[in-house]
């Protein structure tokens, strides 16, 4: 069984008000250092099978069309969430 | 200027109805094949400088303290976004 992974993040031109409260949030706990944070969201699509370029680009279109919001959001990334555990483990 | 990206997930004992609209939306919009959707949360964190080991690690420590509820979510990965590139672009 496969997984797709879904990245979502608003528009680098849109205010992000969750972001910022998160960014005002960081210094008064303790945390210095990051100048501005944003939130998006990120999904995970669960396939029957492998995770094929066909599958890949189904997940994509779903994306776009119902997972993210396209005046304000970006699609930043459609993955097989296989190629991320490398990375993520690193 | 680094990135730190934080991927949050709801635990997989918890429910998730906003993954669970998404995944019943899916093929009432044409899109089958996707037997399941969890939805979580992905934060990019600018920092001021390199991403070097001791900035992830106060990040991961952000993404457990502060991003995450970890009663019912999971920090899945906390990573430098340059680190990323080379995956969603592939």
């Amino acid at each position: 069984m496969g997984r797709v992974v879904v990245d979502v993040m608003p528009k680098p031109e849109i205010l992000d008000p969750q972001g910022k409260a998160v960014a005002g949030a960081l210094p008064r706990l303790g945390f210095t250092g990051f100048l501005s944070v944003r939130q998006g969201k990120r999904f995970e699509l669960e396939v029957d099978g492998d995770v094929t370029p066909e599958v890949l680009a189904a997940a994509r279109e779903a994306a776009e069309r119902v997972l993210s919001n396209p005046i304000i959001e970006d699609v930043v990334s459609v993955v097989d969430a296989a190629s991320l555990d490398t990375v993520a483990s690193a």
